[in-house]
């Protein structure tokens, strides 16, 4: 018997090991890790429970009260404002104790959340409140609802799937609340939503969403607004120089404390990724509009447009990108093995104009995450070919090549027990500003 | 090596034994017998073949050569009259014996089922009619239509998938077949037809069916019309006694020997599980319609509106509703492991006006079972989360209690081949009609 | 523990080496492989790359620089004119071989073929162009485009999935290419193509293709204008005389020669089958058209009309039709274990009008395929019931016999490295032309 009858779904975790083992560094992942519902199936149990995601901003549970239906990886979740304060904000999966039904069809606002079946009703802090129809010998404890970890950070909602397997929060909060807060997204408001069903794997829109090397051919508006571009797009020494000069008259506008803010956290099984940087947008713009100019009413602090723009990341699938007077932030939800929702959200200050223009606001984003909704389904189709082979990184992708490394080391790290034997090294790409003195708080 | 890939159709025989034994009575079932693959295939394996369902009315293959396509479990069948007596139905597999095709698309007549394919003609009785074609040594005997297990009973039609797997039909016959005709369902015809695509899994369509704990929050049209919602619905003592009031009314009504007839068999693997009860509408309600007034012509023997309305219940899978003018079956047919059809049939007296007013009629229960649609699809969405855990049955809900718990023990005794131990109890609700002095034919 | 619950994808090879050892000759296959997802797997990885298929007409890529994109199997790929000659037509598999992404969105032209994502451009004989961008380390012979086999044959291009799998094509070429060439379809132009998505397994959509025991109850049309149905559709013995006289005439009218042209070579694994057979349509028609009279210029070195058809085929899944005036040529593509298309391409002389009427031309085999749309889906709905068994085929279903006997040899034989012991015995049926005298080139 030569050979045996494999759907795709035959591989087993030391199977995965073995592909892992055999991956080249620098190179695409193995056809596998990109079809197989049996690695998804994997990432499900061992890999997504260790990621918190971004799941709301606090302007969508402004009181007590409110609630909203979100997701959170292939489960729903409802996000509760059970109290006053700034973190009293909880969440639970939208499924009833009593017989699993879904508890909330849509965002909402009561005192109690009431499941729509058997009129169960649970107080916003999770505990059932009708416990009269409770069998004898029933713990009412026993059956409240079931928590999903929740952290607050400068406005925004952060969520995990399982307590016991999250990495501690406290770090990302203690670096990257203030600097949030400095941005003024903790007092936005959102004029924009959208959601983009990626017809790929996870890890093909993320490794995408990291690199500039398509930005060239496959997105020409991105590519007119944004100057960096210029060395992260392509390897032209001219150009390099044209932004170097960029940023150097930037640091002059901004100062050197402005130009070296970084924080860099590459992260790891124990530890949650998160980064900030600030670079120029170029050539005079104001922000990430069309033309440069500004769309909105200017967000935090800030009394003045000073042409740079803000990247933030917080885990693994999750980032802001903010101009001075708008913020857009991402949520990368992986549904299945081949399907990716990406979900934009745009803020603005709360006290902008009631008619601020949302299509100018979003347009940027709108356009270059459509060109990727394109480009990444072309990429799912071609990876399931069986002429697929890993190929090689280019120089310009680093940061996929870092982020599928430490996928990598992780999923093994998680299959076997056994801690990595070397820490990814990842690093931003060079040419971006804040090369020196940056306040990097990368940990071995 | 700590885990393994698991999809979710990995589980075997000796798996779900496991799952049973742990099983906690009382509490609903675990996650894998709502969601999983491999259990619906066990089930399609080894349980349905153990059913008898209604697949029809006699009224639908009235005279010799009609013939009629319907659908038993996820099977297409032909059910065809090849004779003058009542009983004279057969039914096969729609599968020509052939080259495998579909043999009727649609519901005809004739003195032949012929194949669209290849013309292959077989007679009402399923012998192969055109030989002259086939190859020397094949037996035509061998090729005649495979069989569908078939019984009348009561101007109704039931089907198994099996014959060496079903229990035998006559104690349901011996039982029902009366009563059904005093109800006059053997002279009925078929007024509506509705069927209603469930999204979830057979089982949580039918523990819903199963309890009318639900029908405060989610069915206002049913609690209005059917006044044991009082006992059927909440445990509130002052409506008991307003129910037993209204019993009390009734029973002096229609008298004790009306008032206490039921059957009751809760049925195990190797019996059917029949019954019949009867109690009132309520109110002074003729009848199940809007406002309680008659609908059609008095059905059966009936010379007088008597208030009440009466159950039937035949096999685990087919039930009959039936006020004094019509009669509503209800068929569940399990589709796959996430999807279930609800086939409701109203039939009316068959010398019934031409006019009867068919919505009037089905007013009460399409309304009812399209906001089961809802429920029950919600219900599915929420067993399928990763937060999904058994929850604990109230006392409103001890039908589908005892249905999850006589299906455990079926499944076990397929699995190992043992005897259940014992068998489970399974009782209709307290408070309904004929407690005492009933007809109960429960054998352990 | 009696059962394991077995999804219906559990097959391993030695199950199903173990089917085929109990499979009855000149009986239907199983079920298990008409429907099993593990069977259309092995024939995906072990059989369907050893098979050549008709992949485009040469007109399709007229000049350098001009590609199209078709589907192979499961693949799509790229077929490219790379050279003025001929054959130099070149396919690739449309991965690219950076990061997989797909290459070409549709069909076009150019000096290099670039991928939309990152602009990798690779020449039209396939190797990189663009290796500035190459990691260092990286051999650029290493990522070249992957090589689709690709043969040119009378104006029809052929391709196989893999290299070293795919049997001799030479055979077929010296066999074919000069019959081809004297039909003309070197010469020809398309003048329609429709794609037929049969719900159905492959080898059901083949089978039925095979025979014409259905062509009575299912294709009046072809019926009409195919005088061979008096043989091919019915055994009945005037109908026989009639077409015996029917070949006699058309006999004296062209000649024993042309008459006994016949090629015939069943195949096996390592050997493509392939054959051609020459019949008169009848009944005085010049072609396969509604009216019997020309529909398009004479095409190939034809200066009149001979009444006759001719039937190609070139390995176990293209066909081609030829009419005097114009050819059908026949794809029949696998997409997955339930879905199979099939593309019917229709070409006339490239000189013919420009106005040819393509919905007169294509008339015969539109409605007949289109009718078997309806046959092969109701055939695989039945095939996939528990009632479903494997059945006798008739006399006039030889072909279907032949094919289903060795595909089981090949399988059989790819499962287990084992020869097999006797090659499957397959003859065109009787009564078509060229009974004596033809070249039959089979061989043991």
């Amino acid at each position: 018997m030569q050979v045996t009858a494999r759907g795709k779904s035959q591989l087993d975790g030391s199977s995965v090991v073995s592909l892992i083992d055999h991956h080249r560094p620098n190179w695409s992942l193995e056809q596998a890790f990109y079809v197989d519902p049996a690695i998804f199936e994997l990432e499900r149990e061992l890999w997504f429970p260790r990621q918190w995601s971004l799941v709301a901003h606090n302007s969508e549970v402004p009181e007590r009260g409110r609630y909203i239906v979100r997701q959170l990886f292939d489960e729903e979740i409802i996000v509760v404002r059970f109290g006053d304060g700034e973190g009293d904000i909880a969440a639970y999966y939208n499924v009833c104790t009593h017989r699993g039904s879904r508890l909330c069809a849509k965002d909402g606002r009561g005192r109690l959340l009431v499941c729509p079946y058997h009129a169960w009703s649970f107080r916003l802090t999770g505990e059932l409140q009708t416990r009269q129809d409770l069998p004898g010998g029933v713990d009412p404890d026993a059956v409240g609802l079931h928590r999903v970890p929740t952290k607050c950070l400068g406005g925004l909602v952060f969520c995990g799937l399982e307590e016991a397997s999250l990495p501690d929060f406290q770090p990302v909060a203690d670096a990257l609340d203030g600097e949030l807060r400095e941005h003024g997204i903790d007092r936005a408001r959102i004029v924009a939503r959208k959601s983009y069903p990626m017809r790929a794997n996870w890890k093909l829109v993320f490794e995408n969403f990291l690199e500039c090397y398509h930005c060239g051919p496959a997105h020409p508006e991105y590519s007119s607004v944004n100057a960096h571009v210029k060395v992260s797009a392509t390897r032209d020494k001219d150009k390099a120089a044209e932004w170097h000069q960029e940023l150097e008259t930037w640091r002059s506008l901004v100062g050197d404390a402005e130009f070296n803010k970084r924080v860099w956290e590459p992260g790891g099984l124990d530890k949650t990724p998160f980064g900030m940087h600030r670079k120029p947008i170029g050539d005079g713009r104001k922000t990430l509009s069309q033309n440069g100019q500004p769309v909105s009413r200017l967000m935090g602090g800030r009394n003045t447009y000073d042409g740079g723009q803000t990247g933030f990341r917080v885990g693994r699938l999750s980032f802001l990108s903010a101009a001075n007077d708008f913020v857009a932030a991402y949520q990368f939800i992986p549904r299945n093995v081949a399907e990716t929702d990406i979900v934009v959200t745009w803020l603005v200050d709360k006290d902008a104009d009631a008619n601020v223009d949302a299509d100018a606001i979003s347009w940027l984003i709108h356009v270059t995450t459509l060109q990727d909704l394109k480009i990444v389904g072309d990429n799912a189709a071609g990876v399931a070919s069986r002429a697929y082979r890993p190929g090689p990184y280019t120089a310009l992708e680093s940061e996929p090549s870092s982020f599928t490394q430490a996928y990598l080391a992780e999923m093994r790290s998680l299959l076997t027990g056994e801690r990595p034997t070397a820490a990814p090294v990842w690093q931003l790409p060079e040419g971006y500003a804040g090369q020196s003195g940056c306040k990097v708080t990368q940990t071995a």
